[in-house]
């Protein structure tokens, strides 16, 4: 089977509660989703507002390789904004459960089936590719709906699509269901929500049982628990079915921070394929097998997917990676001080704490003896803010033995006192704040707030943290714990260049 | 058919990298799966840490219903940790695939058996209850496969269980794989991964082959893409299968919830069962749908796991929800007023906002040429802060045209501040600060900070957000934003109840 990916993450995707792109956003999403090699784009429903149908508008004109289509009510009040936006096709939907068209319409099967054929007709001798699609199809009247679709069909409907729109096939129902709608002789299509887990699932036995497109959204959002996963049906295809579609795998990764970027949904870590954990290990079993051979517990590399492996150190980390990161360090240990070094480790795990650079350098120069050296100290932070304030911060930082006295001002009490320190240390260290990443604070405005930072300077590379209530010392802790191992890396590796000569 | 809950949250899903739980956590999260009524809790790995072991002990002896399990390797250290924690049983497990024998454990498949056999006789006649588990199962030689579970039930093993380690099965070959391991004549559990997004689906598939326990964890968190969701399967067994288990499905929301708190693993808003969106609606169709008929657009009613409906407003909203809210609002509106009103709101979700109550209230307000009152307005605040001063703010505000001024001390700025505003209005309303949002932030100290707040003042409860780069202003006026909706809310009512008399 070969599919066609019908992507719709420009109109269900955006229907997911809270989020609304903007016509821009829209147009740099959609040449996301040409590049990234899907056939049909649903840019949106032209209906919905002047805002949404300049989106569409501005996609059709960039004329990209794929099918631009518009989603539209069987009315033709939205087959007209969709000529309007000069779409290519229509995703034309009427409901075909009773339950939708008694309770929702307040109609009879007879006058939805007619408006449902008139707006195709319509849409047809407007010149428009119609996909003709039945929405909540699997709570319908299995006759009826093949009927909506037959007489469809004969007006000028080019393919059809089936929703499940409530979530409630089940893989084995969906490979029979599908399969009996291939009898109509067009294209059909899977169009599965997630509500139980199983759109892609539902999705690929749709296609087994003989669908030729999949509806899809990237990251799987949608109305409520959103729609099967472009990424998930797509690689499944891919290395379960050895199923092809026209499909770019190793832009999937970046498609999706796009995606999730732009619509302000991130992905929980564990998402498949696309999660920042889909390739991270941290269990010593697992580590240890990955660096022997990757296929022990990775289905597929990362770089396939455009993606990254990732080793994590925490409780259940194993001996291999420590003895790796310190090696990394420049720091010899022998095998008693390693265990040492090891269980301190697992101690802070059990601690319920992750492991950061700086937490490993710390824990093993304090087994080594070696004085844990902070060449940059924080004596005296102050801050000053408000509305009518410029955000100023000053800081007084013994650095070497030498206090530094500076003072920066920035959008925030934050980023003041980030400038302040990135000055007076500028000596030493002209460090780049690589990331800042604050989790998201839910409770109250005392709740304890977890800062973790990534600095740069040349080649290192240094992950650091700090968690208290108070935003603004959690973030200049952070820094400078990066910045006290930054510095230090570097008098070792001068000292080691000085051994040499 | 009946299925058993295998709950291994606490050992699969605690290997999730970055994550590590406190043996309090543990046991905090044991008592809740108690409740929640799965038939094991694998409590974790008693060889990983001490503090491993002081959980797994304080789980033991709290009495739980639940059977207690460990994860063992199977090596005699491992099942001697196990003992040392009194549980019933161990999860123990071997490896049977070639490439884990070969190139992780650089043994023969001959010696693999020879120690497996080894640690279940030895774990049985040490009294523990033993399921015998093979490591990547499912691309085992199937022979090797069966000749270590049948020498291994010889040897006292009463369950085995198969695991998909990099979760490579589909739905229709998860029938075939389990189907045929329920000849062994033991119970069967079926443990899968979700690396292609079907875990869920073949866990389903695995249990209609035949198997008889779903290995799962809640929120699915785990390694990589992790396990099996616990909701997700339990949900579709009750409602997609109408099947049994033991679990006490309203308590899955909460149970979710206390998973993510205390992991700090939280889900994307879609995520099916237990996401914050699993029961929002925003298009105009289906809140429309759901405000006639909630089965029109869900499955199941969120009352059912526990959880609750939610209507968002945004550029997909429809007019019926609109209509709703501002009649709650205590405002008539004519209809062409109102479609200026509900123009205004598309409008808003134009530029990619999601539409809060406050929002809501300006713009009906200033439709309605009522002047946008703002009995609350904040003229001045200075915070001063640091490492070396305690978090002070000092507020001026005018209230009603008075002038107040007031200070106040917090854990960080943003907490003084919101202190300090709390005591200057505390004579007009006296605000609860039910919810305070921040999303995650992710880039530079320079990002924009979006805060959304929940305010409760008696019976009134009010969402109102701001989105800056300072997180003490988008605090402040979020705050202010709730405050000013609360104090107008409070007059209507008021002038409302004068009028009556």
């Amino acid at each position: 089977m070969k599919a066609r990916i019908f992507d719709t993450t420009l109109r269900d995707g955006e229907q997911t509660p809270g989020v609304s792109l903007t016509p821009d956003q829209k147009l740099r999403i959609a040449v996301k989703l040409d590049n990234l090699g899907v056939d049909v784009i649903e840019a949106g429903s032209a209906i919905t507002s002047s805002g949404e149908r300049e989106g569409i508008k501005s996609i059709v004109s960039e004329g990209l390789s794929a099918e631009i289509c518009s989603f539209a009510r069987a009315m033709r009040i939205d087959v007209d904004a969709a000529l309007e936006c000069g779409v290519d096709s229509v995703h034309l939907v009427v409901p075909t459960s009773d339950l939708h068209i008694e309770h929702k319409l307040r109609k009879t099967r007879e006058e939805v089936k007619a408006t449902a054929i008139d707006a195709v007709e319509y849409a047809v001798d407007n010149g428009l590719l119609v996909e003709l699609s039945a929405e909540d199809a699997t709570r319908s009247d299995y006759n009826y709906l093949k009927q909506v679709f037959n007489e469809g069909i004969e007006a000028g409907a080019r393919r059809i699509c089936a929703c499940d729109t409530v979530g409630m096939l089940t893989p084995e129902k969906a490979y029979e269901f599908y399969g009996g709608l291939t009898q109509l002789g067009v294209p059909l299509s899977a169009h599965c929500h997630n509500d139980f887990g199983l759109a892609v699932a539902n999705t690929l036995s749709g296609l087994r049982g003989g669908a030729s497109q999949a509806h899809v959204t990237v990251n799987g959002i949608g109305e409520r628990a959103g729609n099967a996963s472009l990424e998930e049906v797509v690689v499944s295809l891919y290395s379960l079915y050895n199923s092809k579609t026209n499909i770019n795998i190793e832009m999937l990764y970046e498609t999706s921070k796009t995606v999730a970027r732009m619509t302000g949904i991130y992905l929980q870590p564990n998402k498949a394929i696309v999660g920042e954990n889909a390739f991270a290990h941290e269990s010593g079993i697992h580590s240890d097998g990955v660096i022997k051979k990757a296929e022990t517990y990775e289905p597929i590399t990362p770089e396939l997917v455009g993606h990254k492996r990732r080793f994590v150190m925490g409780k259940h980390v194993g001996s291999h990676i420590i003895r790796k990161r310190i090696k990394e360090m420049g720091l010899r240990v022998d095998d008693a001080r390693f265990e040492q070094i090891f269980q301190r480790v697992k101690a802070l795990g059990d601690m319920g704490k992750c492991v950061t650079d700086v937490d490993l350098q710390a824990i093993a120069e304090d087994a080594l003896g070696v004085l844990a050296e902070k060449p940059v100290e924080l004596e005296e932070l102050t801050i000053v803010s408000g509305n009518k304030v410029t955000p100023t911060a000053s800081v007084k930082i013994n650095v070497d033995g030498s206090e530094k006295v500076e003072a920066g001002v920035g959008v925030g009490p934050v980023d003041a006192a980030i400038v302040a320190i990135k000055k007076s240390i500028m000596d030493v260290a002209d460090i780049q704040l690589e990331e800042y990443h604050v989790d998201a604070i839910t409770g109250g405005t005392d709740a304890l707030i977890d800062v973790v930072v990534k600095l740069k300077n040349g080649d290192n590379i240094v992950t650091a943290r700090s968690t208290q209530p108070d935003i603004i010392m959690a973030s200049v802790e952070a820094v400078l714990g990066g910045v006290n191992k930054i510095v230090s890396d570097q008098k070792i590796k001068e000292s080691e260049e000085k051994d040499k000569t």
